[in-house]
């Protein structure tokens, strides 16, 4: 009999999430039906994207109760196929979830046999962070060389490639982050020109020094003041896209946003990505991220804890905004 | 000798102007010099942007200081000219301010020999707030047969012309007004499907229950928390068309603004409008407008009161938004 440690829901959180919240338990795996396979998962992300889920605030999600398994996707391997498009051997992204074997239809699921460097970057610069930072950037920034992006939340994996990729598109890239180790690898691993630690420095001043003729892309990971500074730091025609709002994740209410009025005087445009509707560019991405990795073009950062036990922890982790790159899980 | 009557500030307002904060003055008229022109003022506009320049804080024009003239577009008719483009009898739309007769040289002055209709519309729904509706609607609320758009400070001058020219091209108008008078007149005289009386009903309900499938176009011309609500109950790819922010005018620190979660979910658009943009389009606007005055397609509403010496009421009651239709100040 072979045994499945899983995670649940052990009560809502309140505010930043707990390690009391979560409870590990242990089942009998199932066995697939007809039409399904069964996956052992290496490796598990950890996305900000969770929290909401477990709110019941994701709308692309259905809300995670108590006793549910929390959702999440998975880089897989099948060890048991009773679906006519999957073997067993295959390693596949799906949405295991917080477990270490899990059932699937094939629903959503992408084979990894031409997976280009270490599989967990699948869940990360090569997975669904990397897409929601190329749409964002190339369909909403609308990068131009010389133009000057700012993104926060710099060191995580949709930051880290947001920058990257406008840097391979000729703009000069400004990160802010929240300490001085992730600043540093913002620097040197990621190459950005600057990076503001908005922990300890003034962000508005140092935008104003960074960017003496304003910012023409703000890529928002965070919202709350951040945004709100920059707004007031735009350039002639900027665009910003609104991707995440980490600070406001763990509020029950959402707080208010930033005056609009410079938005006008900027002739500034706002608007949101949504990776949902940009799986059309993911064999493109793929392609072109692929290229890059080869080449040298984009770095990483993994912030990854070995075993499933030690997942609530590494969300609370995520949630805390103390993980230092992409946040994975890799199991026993 | 001729006497030039002029409202000139007398001390900078804190919140809401009152009619102490300014001074009737008189003097003696100039005259002209070479390439310039004399003229009398037959109307005087009052528009909210004029509070911003008073503080310093329209990016477009001069602070007026106190012992100014405060400014101001106007109608008015040559009476001695020596400037060679200009004849003596022309009536031409110019910026004498809150004064009886003004000099010019001729710079941003448009002649009015062939205006359709009232004089006075050349300040209102012919003029700048008429140019600023159909730039801002046409250019960034993108209008659709079908559309459902909402405008606030309705039964202004720019309101009413964004939900008329917006009827024009088959969309569906809901305004937002201060009163029942304003709102009957949005309805009766302007005639959009509804309009809700944001004083005494719930902004949010009534447009829940007259939009079930969300807005599509929000023409802003108020900010706050009418904007707040409106981010909420947008359609799938909404347009938002920031124009004005009369909630914050009075206001010596602007706000905070809506929190901006709801327009990535909506996948919406926010942008502004700015109508010295879009001076290259006010041949084909007057064109266009001259037309659908003629046809009756669309309507307007003065709120006139004749003297200089009644400018300062008149704009305190503007600032009260206690104004009905678009503010004139017509000479003796």
């Amino acid at each position: 009999m072979t045994i499945n440690k899983k995670i649940v829901l052990k009560k809502s959180p309140e505010g930043i999430p707990t390690e009391g919240d979560f409870e590990l338990i242990e089942e009998e795996i199932s066995t697939p039906q007809k039409n399904q396979f069964l996956s052992r998962t290496i490796h598990l992300s950890l996305d900000p994207y969770i929290r909401g889920v477990i709110t019941g605030r994701h709308i692309y999600s259905e809300k995670v109760n108590v006793g549910d398994t929390i959702v999440g996707r998975t880089v897989s391997e099948i060890i048991e196929s009773n679906h006519p498009d999957y073997k067993k051997g295959e390693v596949v992204l799906t949405s295991n979830g917080w477990q270490e074997y899990g059932l699937s239809d094939g629903d959503g699921v992408r084979k990894l046999n031409d997976h280009e460097g270490k599989l967990s970057t699948a869940l990360g610069i090569m997975g669904m962070p990397g897409l929601t930072a190329y749409a964002g950037l190339m369909v909403y920034g609308e990068p131009k060389k010389g133009d000057v992006l700012v993104v926060s939340a710099a060191s995580g994996p949709v930051g880290c490639m947001v920058g990257q990729i406008a840097q391979i598109h000729g703009v000069n890239v400004i990160g802010i982050a929240g300490s001085e180790e992730k600043c540093s690898a913002v620097k040197e691993v990621f190459g950005f020109k600057d990076c503001i630690n908005y922990k300890t420095e003034d962000i508005d001043q140092r935008i104003k020094e960074l960017c003496p003729k304003g910012v023409d892309i703000y890529f928002d990971n965070v919202g709350g003041e951040t945004l709100d500074i920059m707004t007031r730091n735009l350039a002639y025609e900027a665009r910003i896209v609104l991707c995440g709002f980490m600070t406001q994740y763990n509020l029950s209410t959402p707080p208010p946003g930033p005056n609009l009025g410079p938005i006008v005087g900027a002739r500034a445009t706002i608007r949101g990505v949504v990776v949902y509707d940009h799986y059309d560019k993911q064999d493109e991405f793929i392609s072109k991220a692929s290229q890059w990795l080869r080449d040298g073009s984009i770095q990483y950062l993994e912030d990854e804890v070995i075993g499933i036990k030690n997942t609530p922890a590494q969300f609370c982790k995520l949630m805390r905004g103390e993980n230092f790159g992409k946040t994975i899980v890799t199991m026993q």
